[in-house]
Parts: C-alpha cells; sequence; structure tokens
C-alpha cells in the first residue's frame, strides 16, 4: 500500500551496520480482520501513539476512517491482533550522496527477519544506486515482504529466500 | 445473543399504550464487520456512553473485547457502518404483577418497526402471561427480530409479519 509516488529499493541485509548516526523509532501493527474479511481493521502504535484503522473497498461505504486510541484502549484491543502482527525496530540513517535509509530489525514471530529500504528521488536515481556491502539480496518486488504479506504469512523461510 | 438465564418474550404492537409511567432511553447499534466474517466489529451507544466491542469465536483467539470510546471516536467511526445498524428508543414501564416491558420504537432503515419484551422471572410465568390488548403478534421464536438480523437484513416486509 505504497503511496504511487514513492520511489523505493527493498533490501535484505547482509550484516548489521554501525548505527551510531542512525536515529530509532519502533513499530507495532496488527491486523483484527483477516484478509478475506470484508473490512481490514488494524491497530498501530509508533512513537507518535496509537491508532485504529478501518478500511474497506467495496460497496456504499468506501474508504478509510482513522482514529487516535489511548494506549489503554490500544491494550485492550491488540491481544485481537494475535498471528497477525509486525513488530519492529526502525533506523533511520544517512548513505552516501544524501540518500537516506531505513533498517527494520522485526521482533515477535518475524524476529531474527531484518531489512532495509532506500527511497529516491527519481527512477533513475533509484536504477543508479549502487548498494553499500552491507546490503543484501534486492527484494524490492518480492511480494512476500510486504508489511501486510509479512504480518498474516509470516517471514518467508530461509530456503525461500537463499540469495542468489 | 441473550443470555441464557433470560427468560423472555416478544411481541410487535398493536397500539402504542400510554408511556406516561415509562422511563426513555436511547441505543444505536452497529456493524462495521459483515456477518460471513472472521471477526465482528460493533460500535454501541447508549445513554451510558460510547463502546466498541470486538468478538471472535474461531482460532487460538477467542472471545469478546471491548472498550469505552470517547464520542468523538464513535463519530469517526459511525459511518462505517450504514447499512449494518440498529437505532432505537426503548420506553421502559409497568405491567401487572410486577411484570416490566420494553418498548423498542426503531429510528432510521428500521422505522417504524415497534417491537415489545417481557422478562420473565419463570418458564411457567411466561407461559401464563396474558398480553395487554395493546400487544400484537408473538414474535418471540422468529429470528427475524433479532438484534444483528435487523441490523443486516432490516425489518421484515409487512407482507411477512402480518398477524394470523
Amino acid at each position: 500500500m505504497a503511496d504511487p509516488v514513492e520511489i523505493e529499493r527493498k533490501f535484505l541485509v547482509a550484516r548489521m551496520p554501525d548505527l551510531g548516526d542512525a536515529r530509532r523509532s519502533s513499530l507495532r501493527q496488527g491486523y483484527v480482520t483477516r484478509p478475506e474479511d470484508s473490512v481490514e481493521v488494524r491497530l498501530r502504535q509508533t512513537d507518535d501513539g496509537h491508532v485504529l484503522c478501518l478500511k474497506s473497498g467495496e460497496g456504499i461505504v468506501r474508504g478509510e476512517r482513522e482514529v487516535t486510541l489511548s494506549a489503554a484502549q490500544f491494550d485492550a484491543l491488540w491481544p485481537q491482533t494475535e498471528g497477525r502482527r509486525i513488530e519492529k525496530t526502525r533506523w533511520t540513517g544517512p548513505l552516501d550522496d544524501g540518500l537516506v535509509y531505513e533498517l527494520d530489525v522485526f521482533a515477535g514471530d518475524l524476529a531474527p527477519l531484518v531489512m532495509v529500504e532506500v527511497e529516491f528521488p527519481s527512477e533513475e536515481a533509484a536504477a543508479r544506486f549502487v548498494p553499500p556491502a552491507w546490503f543484501g539480496r534486492d527484494i524490492s518486488d518480492d511480494k512476500r515482504f510486504r508489511n501486510k504479506a509479512l504480518a498474516i504469512a509470516g517471514a518467508p523461510q530461509p530456503d525461500d529466500d537463499a540469495d542468489g
């Protein structure tokens, strides 16, 4: 569900970088509903707070509604997302050419998965990007590594994502 | 979803009674989810406040979770229940023998439906109950008049509930 104007590439991580220059944030996201349900009900906790999001894509009522929750409200509802969660720490740090990396270290059921994303100002910049040595396989086009797929299906098996 | 120990009878209403002795309360209830979804997400507003309720009946996570919402949170989510709502005013008043009636006057899509319920201390009391003249047809066993059925399927057509 990336914003259509974002130009990103996503990679696995061969080894952890020095995080001395990186800024830390954390995210928990879980789905109350299942993918086949008529509506998506998502809980999301970031450093900015807690949010409940309803999303529906069919019928007369369409669109997205979001409300801020208190920590207590969030905690009361969170157990309902068991088995459909993403929990990660994001490290945001600098690369060459003014680029920025976002390194996601997953916790919970998805550990020890680690991924890194880079956003580019143009398709040309994305195409000519030379990944640092600590980057692993390019998974930009691998739908299994999207947030929702990870939450529902879990991390791809090691056999599946062996670097070619 | 009545509590199993409740012994109730439910009727249509032939004519409105004198409500001078009755206490008024109001209820709005709407379903974010559809009956075939894996979880039930319900919004409910009573004179006591606003509540979000999650209910799931299968898998590892089971049961019911409820949180109190602010009016603003409720109002932000309520549009998502369009087409799956009950809105009613309940009048609670006295009958003979210490019994109490609960007269539900529906608004919104379910208007002009009116139903009345009586709760009894025993099955014997329920069986020997003689309805007042203002009561209509007994719909105790008619599933179409249950709250959830009304919310999802709407009020039964006049042809369907013509009194025999």
